[in-house]
């Protein structure tokens, strides 16, 4: 069986799909817990899969360091190293590559840097990095690209998008064919849409499976965001799908998709777990707050998860104060339980052919 | 329904029976896992009762320095506060007091201290331990006791264990009729047997629902400890349930039920699991060790947790380097899981009158 998309629905700019893999079906507009490490931190894989999390991202970069490839290729990937049977989209490492790095020095042929965990000197090219993504028998691949600092030199930023496409035809060619996995290349161009408009034709000359827009949320504000992706994600392919990467925050969810992007990824609940904070259909919440010593009520009644429904915000704000590692696992649970919960919401919107409201409804107080 | 034990088979100096409790049966002998501050450390009350655990202790202390008693009796006691809706049983804080406080003083009234958590005075007398167990609404109840340090002080030891004899007095008048409840003795008198029968006997005439041995498993050499167990619990009322109190490696719950115990609480899987140590049948193993880098099987196949055969010790190894949260959830659930098989094919063995064999089958192994 091969790896595809098909569109279902179109609800003017928003759109209704499904990514059908040998692994499992991804419904689009979808979000993808982050994995880093090979573990959505704090949860188990029978916790993310209570959350109806159909697909994770793991990362390239964190796994070539630790535990290296061999140790997980020796099991037939990551999904029997980390016991998660669905499917799962790996990031190609350049973009850890610009941020957690040390002496990262980039060529033609690829880069080279000091790795964060102790030091050693690491070489990944676009055959590396594929390479590597085919040895976690990862879903998704990510061909491997440069992504720059944020930056109004344009100069700079049309020469590394012309080094990233030339990388991604070499990633293409390393992929090979592999009918059911798939390949998704990566528009870069920073802020400059005539940049971005240039990458995306030319990815779309080599030909992906997918297409991402890298290089966006890292710190610009979020109507420059939309203003990108609104420039560029009607351009894109109708029939394959359209991935937003490392966005986002519930509002930046809303707005992308109604901007026509399919897929995203965020360590935001999982992160936001881990130091109190709490996704509600009411805005984000801080459970260390001493307002919560009194509130009896759990996080959401609704949502068909434990950690939302059964516990209440009282225990949750004890945990907490307590340091206890079961605040951030329930806060976690919660969160990722939360965004599945608006996820599958605007998907139903799309379906009904009502996001427009449901966007009008949502964004101003989740996107507070 | 009122709260009782039933003997079901001797098996020379081991006991089966069983509690039965208005939240639920107890199979004896039984092992439980400490839940401290209203959580089992790292794990949920999903995955506790995945272990098979049919009781768990939380101590009366910890809650009362935090969060308070009152923000748990709002909601109905401790079952409702964490999710658990199995039998709890409450320490009654005297062993906290000697061991985590400050500035302890005691008089005859009760102990004055400093909490460990912010300095502040605190007061607990018999009465005010038992009015909070009430409260907190535990199915078995502690009297409040005297620790005293490990010693060889015969005088002091006597004093001592007298102390806590009127405290026992007063505890029962406090707990008064309560029959959906257990309230337990603490048998004091330190490596002392004649103190401790003494202590013993005039439990027995005061009358209560269970009889623990306190001041053990705090240091003492393993055959010290079995030495006490032996000569005491064989003259503990037969139709009442035994507990050694703070005990202890596989091996220690061994020995101590070929001696007549009943039941047993200990930090040591939690606490462990949280430092990367797995309890097996082949005894402790430390998952840090870089050998497990190569060992791509499960702590336990046969063990129902999918922490015991579901992740590669490969797996686990890989999240301990990385300090991942997951690790200590995961070799947590293994331990206490595993915790509870030891018991229930201990349960099982005695059942079937082949304890020994058992005892001397495994002894060896889980004591190294």
């Amino acid at each position: 069986m091969s790896a595809k998309f098909s569109l279902i629905n179109e609800d003017r700019g928003a759109r209704l799909g499904q990514i059908i893999t040998p692994r499992g079906v991804i419904d689009t507009p979808a979000f993808m817990p982050v994995g880093t490490a090979a573990t959505v931190k704090a949860l188990t894989v029978e916790q993310i899969n209570q959350t109806n999390s159909q697909i994770i991202l793991c990362n390239t970069y964190h796994l070539h360091l630790r535990p290296g490839i061999e140790r997980i290729q020796r099991v037939g990937g990551l999904h029997n190293f980390m016991n998660f049977q669905k499917p799962i989209l790996t990031d190609s490492g350049g973009f850890q590559v610009m941020s957690l790095s040390k002496n990262t020095k980039i060529t033609e042929d690829g880069a080279i840097f000091n790795s964060h965990v102790d030091g050693k000197k690491i070489f990944i090219s676009p055959e590396i990095s594929i390479d590597i993504q085919k040895k976690l028998n990862s879903d998704i691949i990510m061909v491997f690209d440069e992504c720059p600092k944020y930056s109004k030199e344009k100069r700079m930023i049309k020469d590394s998008m012309n080094l990233s496409t030339r990388w991604a035809i070499r990633s293409k060619k390393e992929f090979g064919i592999n009918s059911n996995k798939m390949l998704f290349g990566i528009v870069q161009g920073g802020i400059f849409n005539d940049l971005r408009l240039e990458s995306l034709n030319k990815l779309k000359e080599i030909e992906f499976d997918g297409y991402a827009l890298g290089g966006l949320a890292v710190g610009e504000p979020q109507v420059e965001m939309f203003n990108t992706v609104e420039a560029i994600s009607s351009l894109m392919d109708k029939n394959k799908p359209r991935y937003l990467m490392g966005s986002g925050t519930p509002g930046d969810l809303l707005g992308a998709i109604k901007r026509g992007i399919d897929m995203f990824d965020c360590v935001l609940p999982t992160r936001s777990g881990r130091n109190g904070l709490a996704f509600t259909w009411e805005g984000k919440i801080n459970l260390r707050n001493a307002k919560y010593q009194n509130d009896d009520t759990p996080l959401d009644k609704n949502i068909h998860c434990p950690a939302s429904n059964l516990y209440s915000k009282n225990y949750l704000n004890h945990l907490i104060n307590c340091n206890e590692i079961l605040a951030s696992t329930l806060i976690t649970w919660h969160n990722v339980a939360f965004f599945q919960d608006l996820m599958k919401k605007i998907r139903n919107a799309i379906k009904n052919s009502k996001f427009i409201e449901f966007h009008n409804q949502h964004f101003k107080r989740l996107n507070a």
